[in-house]
């Protein structure tokens, strides 16, 4: 999984049907620093998360299990808010 | 997923026998900002897009789903055609 | 899916024994505009393509499904060759 | 799999049911000579890794197995702690 | 798949108890032409392949087939030695 922000969303009418009634949400990968890193991508949202929230998304087939018995076609998606993370001393 | 953009299609006669009748088309990648990002590649499409549109797709076996129970050897696929996009103020 | 030019093949006695008889093939990936782009790889055939010859591929478990029943442990197939492709004008 | 070390953890109250009790544990990705390569990610902990231990962990759904019958929407976890590894002399 | 170079191994005691007595090889990805490409990784051994042999593995869940019903979680495995490669004149 990786850490990202939530920075966006996506309104599309005309898509798959089992897509219908979940969010999309535009997530920025992030560093264990807060950094960006990599592409903002497109993530379905099981938990409830809003533009400006921290974080952490799965990606693959995975991302579908929240949603179970639907297999909505998705590869991306949020599943935990983060209250905070923490990094050894180096 | 990931936002795109329909940049062209694929004619391929001879091919798996799962994928005769299914649209092949040329995606490219894109920013938030609608810039080209990664390299374009070759899609199928569940959603009836055409070239010029704007997008977003799935990778990975999921692409397949909208074809069930047909299975399609397929690792990308467009599922939505974008309305538009927000992105928050930074 | 990824364009992709046949460029060589690999010859493997000792290997899986569900990758008996499947033709092991060397694709060079290539831009929508004919470059190479990416590294070589090592695909699987279930359509009869020939060094040489451009065709698009599959990554994942997907490229397994033209051998099905058999299920071989590999993770790209071509699954069609390219009469041709078109892009648009921009 | 990759090799890596345990650098960090994750806290997340709202999370996906199937995490519930799951450690969170962020991991940076080290070459065989130790140093550290590619971005850290947040793994599932399947074999009790503390900070500060080497590791190898799995990318993708496989890293649900050690959770079966539970199936966690996660897409890597460790699957071992390394006593040490040897490279051949070059 | 990918040819490459096994390189080493990796010892760990403590794991997955689907992954006792399977072998795990560090392996370096090489293009065609023989050059190293792309960081090592560790791949479990389906063919017993020993340090220094020219390999190819497979990436993903497909690298657990040669172990079913065993279901190893493992995202790369060795699945043929390579008696040789052929590149076609350019």
């Amino acid at each position: 999984m990786q850490i990202a922000k939530v920075i966006g969303d996506v309104v599309a009418t005309r898509k798959d049907r089992n897509l219908t009634g979940i969010a999309l949400l535009i997530v920025q990968p992030l560093t264990p620093d807060g950094q960006p890193v990599g592409r903002p991508l497109v993530a379905v949202d099981a938990v409830g998360a809003g533009v400006g929230e921290h974080v952490f998304f799965v990606r693959g087939k995975e991302a579908s299990f929240p949603f179970y018995p639907a297999e909505p076609p998705v590869d991306a998606g949020i599943v935990g808010i983060i209250d905070h993370w923490d990094m050894e001393e180096t």
